[in-house]
């Protein structure tokens, strides 16, 4: 039985106790035997409040420390832990694994996903990245990534940097495009209702094409009049400034920049 | 029975035939009588060859007319019409009603959907965008309409090229975001399978929840440690200079501008 540690209460630190508890009751050989909280309370409606410690001190022996906490407390957070020599990753996408203190043995478990507080998630199909100092702690926090997730991935701190710029641009970024359309249709007395499947086949269309194949619009045909039809139509400044940037970049794409 | 024509034979065209097949055989009492085609050869998968015609003085007389072209071919197609005072529609966000020819009364059927060849669509939820000039034939577009789809909506010309932006914005852009995530996951020996359960969700997240709420990342948190870090990571231009426009547009937003 491989024992697991909790640090942290916020929104992915719920889900990843959910998904241990799940994994836990289909007898993956995984135990999460402890949660560290400051504040006991936020996760009582999750773990039995013998289980969750707010002390440091009170921290029971386990294989694996995970600290799901904000980029900027990782690295107080692992130089408080009163022990040494044992496993302490983070989760974090935008952190190296350098942050964590040299008093323990270092890793990252970040699961690649988009957490939505009180909205559950399917962990088996969220990609796990991992990465460890070393094979024997690698293949131990794999086994752990695995009891959650179907999709594992050894992913070093360089190849982590670029994974979460590259989720900027595919998740905030696009969910800033999906806030103009919303945007264009409210001027326009329009329901952002119609649009929502044309999003979800955007999507879904890239699970089987290359985003490449699947370029449409006025900027890959190169079709002016339409272009020009539209940057006239956008009145916002940032809108069209946007809209000309874009445009310009998928006619550039390919070509040497 | 209402008898309807298709004229064209390109991706649109034939998902349309389906869909009309389709729902004949549901008895929604839509009858697709004919098909128009230059080339017979494209459609015969789909049709009979009975029912395809490339001469424009075979049409049969029919209650309505889709034309499912180009763009650019709709004014063409639509004066080429041997008849008058039929209801003939066009199927495009990009183009007004008023370039259909004068002889006929005009429609407009706009499915706003991105169609993929070779790639089965379900209609049923595909809006469908209907703009005619008088209350008679809306109605019969209408009953046209909700006989393959269950989501049928009065927009008028105006409202579709706001909804044709906001479409290029939430379809083509978001699509060359992804690519760009493509492409910083290939610079980097990361397979893009990784991003898609991100893209997925991000997309199905904001079926629930507004786009404004859906927001996150370093630019909403104003993380300047990060979004530094990221533009410093971003070596091709074209890149950073999305990533600096995007990253100013998510903060300024709610602002006027």
């Amino acid at each position: 039985m491989i024992k697991v540690i909790i640090i942290g209460s916020g929104n992915l630190a719920q889900h990843l106790i959910v998904a241990f508890q799940n994994s836990q009751n289909e007898g993956a050989g995984i135990e999460l035997i402890q949660v560290f909280s400051r504040k006991k309370e936020a996760l009582t409606h999750l773990v039995d409040s013998s289980k969750i410690t707010s002390d440091y001190n009170q921290l029971l022996e386990a294989d694996l420390y995970i600290i799901a906490v904000s980029d900027d407390a990782i690295a107080s957070v692992s130089a408080q832990l009163p022990f040494e020599d044992r496993l302490v990753v983070h989760t974090s996408g935008g952190v190296v694994i350098d942050v964590l203190d040299n008093k323990n043995r270092k890793g990252v478990f970040y699961p690649l996903q988009t957490f939505t507080k009180n909205k559950a998630v399917d962990f088996k199909n969220i990609p796990m990245c991992l990465e460890t100092e070393n094979t024997a702690d690698f293949q131990l926090l794999e086994k752990v990534a695995k009891s959650i997730s179907n999709s594992v991935f050894a992913i070093d701190s360089h190849q982590r940097k670029a994974l979460h710029v590259a989720a900027v641009f595919v998740n905030n970024f696009t969910n800033h495009l999906y806030q103009i359309g919303n945007e264009i249709c409210q001027e326009n007395q329009i329901p952002f209702d119609i649009l929502k499947p044309l999003i979800l086949e955007t999507a879904q269309k890239i699970m089987h094409l290359s985003p490449e194949k699947a370029q449409t619009g006025p900027a890959i045909r190169n079709d002016k009049k339409t272009i020009e039809a539209h940057e006239l139509f956008l009145s916002h400044k940032n809108q069209s400034t946007i809209y000309k940037l874009l445009t310009q970049s998928i006619q550039d794409n390919g070509k040497e920049l």
